[in-house]
């Protein structure tokens, strides 16, 4: 770690902290196949990064997570802003020596936490005050702050500060949050810019609202593709609306945004979702889905979701998936882990999220392949084929 | 882990499961340095043995317990015939196979958790009935039955059933208890004989009993002395009384145990007591102590525990023992295992698990150096004066 946080201390001011080299795309479709470069490290794109909410990803250690295949992972403003705080993760050497990561980390910017984990949210231009959601305690997040919380702590990836509205919304409320998300992308542009975020290994991404309406969406991702940011985010879907509207907003903003930049749909991470966001033109995903999901023994298999607590599988002496190269199905088997849940021993949580994030990361893999091969249309009808989803509608 | 499982499987039948080699002995006292040869692996005494429950010892996986030192650990037999049964386990493969673990495992008989744990347990001169904490479900334990379950699963040691008094007790109940502990050994040892156990590969360890009654103790020992077992295990001590107590009763027991077979204090593993037991002729120990302190933040440390939801430790970016070589302690600080504390975040129970298993396996390195270069008796006083225990009488 050392060695390559003085790397990345002596590369020159001049060079971007972040460059995005797309190398193939799917004839005919929207899918790319990417390479997205940070001072920390390099990611093969589409790419799933996995959610270390609290400076963890929730029960592993940060070698299993890499052992995973996970090049990047996110962090939470909203939770770090609160515990530790920035002058803990400053005083340590910055977040990822704190937690031990050596590889990227995206923080995003704390807006979805505010409006859905926060108490008295108020939101006015300046920006948003809110009670900690742990001691009731004020806090304030402006555009400002947040860049300044982000590029404080080392962050090789900062999201603007959007504000979110929960769907369905009204119209004109779903706009008057999208038009305040540009005021504060502009903010943040200007702080990143002020504070020169981007020597210091910060690279900002603007994101897009407009809720389900088309045309504040297709205004709204124009805001974004003409902002000066390294990326481009799709910011408040996958909160609750039905999976097809989710895909027809991601048509209308795509084709929008440009396409020398990487695009990350916020919040996504079902194995089905994966597909979908990447045949639109989708290079990155976070979702705390797969380690949530572990942690209630749900586990994806090719043939979809299992649960492990299912009295099925107490006898079950083979892996849980048969083709998965992950640590819980090579040395253990169904029948462990269905005892392991049922004894309620952490254990069980550790393997089933390893496995989960296991699963999402060979998806990201075969569906980068099949883009090289361009044969990604057959491989995600494969897929459908295969795999059955839960709660999709 | 299947080479080993064939090397015991080819094992010549007339070779005894378990071999027990005195390296050294303390001069002037009766600290022991020693070998324990089991199929599955050696063991070099004194050790401390970590406790998996639940065929897991809690939160950890085996390679971490593995790396923290350790070469056997225990595991219950009351939890393991009630979740997931024997049947289960002999399906598995057994019980190493199960869990993931390849070297060897000791199994307690059951009887402290009936005891302790279960409902309605009733004593005859039969065996034990008992319903299960789980659900309530009726359940027997005789000292055949216990034979068979740990020789079914494949324990490398297993323990012959006691009958346990909680303390204080009286004079005759203590009597009473030890000597059916004496008959039900002796049945214990025709069942392993009859089921021609050592071929199999599991040693059977007789329990001395005898409360805190010194010519109990005295008789209880000589019993278990006589019996045609591979080592003798102490019972019925740290159970809550002073701990000058359970020292006078060592004091009284091992002068009368064999010199060459391996001797085991059950349910000690406090810093302190390593020492103790030691110095009055302990081979071998266990205790969820170590495991359990670290799920509640206390960790030890060369000067005595800390507590590490201590607001003292929030901006301690060093590791929390700085002379110790485990992962916790290598890869992370005070200040992320703090933060890791109050998020209740499960890595948080884990570091700390593992740190606490690695101080007492380097512990007893050092215990074993001491007794190799004839310096017990220093190393011991300078332990003493360096660690402060907590809740020591």
């Amino acid at each position: 770690m050392e060695r390559e946080m003085e790397e990345r201390m002596n590369a020159p001011a001049s060079i971007a902290p972040l460059r995005f080299a797309l190398l193939a795309e799917a004839g005919g479709g929207q899918a790319r196949r990417g390479e997205l470069r940070l001072a920390r490290g390099a990611i093969q794109t589409p790419a799933f990064m996995p959610v270390g909410t609290q400076a963890t990803v929730k029960t592993l250690h940060p070698d299993e997570v890499e052992a995973t295949g996970a090049r990047i992972i996110l962090a939470n403003t909203y939770h770090l802003m609160l515990r530790p705080g920035l002058e803990t993760l400053r005083d340590a050497g910055g977040l990822h020596r704190f937690m031990g990561w050596r590889r990227p980390i995206l923080t995003d910017c704390g807006g979805f936490q505010i409006f859905s984990l926060a108490q008295h949210a108020r939101v006015r231009d300046e920006g948003v005050t809110f009670r900690s959601h742990i001691d009731g305690s004020p806090h304030a997040l402006t555009p400002e702050r947040a860049v300044d919380l982000q590029i404080g702590w080392g962050s090789d990836i900062a999201m603007a500060l959007d504000h979110l509205v929960g769907l369905p919304a009204s119209r004109e409320v779903v706009r008057d949050a999208a038009e305040r998300s540009h005021r504060w992308l502009a903010r943040c542009v200007a702080r990143h810019r002020e504070l020169d975020g981007a020597s210091g290994g910060t690279a900002l991404f603007g994101i897009c609202q407009g809720g389900l309406e088309p045309d504040l969406r297709r205004d709204s991702a124009r805001v974004v593709a003409a902002a000066d940011v390294a990326g481009c985010a799709v910011g408040g879907l996958s909160v609750g609306e039905p999976k097809e509207e989710m895909a027809a907003m991601l048509e209308v903003v795509t084709p929008e945004l440009p396409r020398d930049k990487p695009r990350y749909l916020m919040g996504v991470g079902s194995p089905e979702d994966l597909w979908m966001g990447v045949e639109r033109g989708i290079d990155l995903f976070d979702c705390v889905l797969p380690t949530r999901l572990a942690r209630n023994g749900a586990l994806f298999t090719p043939g979809g979701r299992i649960a492990i607590r299912n009295r099925r599988w107490s006898q079950h002496h083979r892996p849980i998936d048969e083709t998965c190269d992950c640590d819980a199905c090579s040395r253990f088997t169904a029948a462990y882990l269905h005892h392991l849940f049922r004894a309620n021993e952490v254990l069980g949580l550790r393997l089933a999220s390893v496995h989960n994030l296991r699963f999402l990361a060979r998806e990201m893999e075969a569906i980068r392949a099949a883009i090289e091969a361009d044969a990604f249309g057959s491989a995600a009808a494969a897929f459908r084929e295969r795999y059955r989803p839960v709660g999709a509608t």
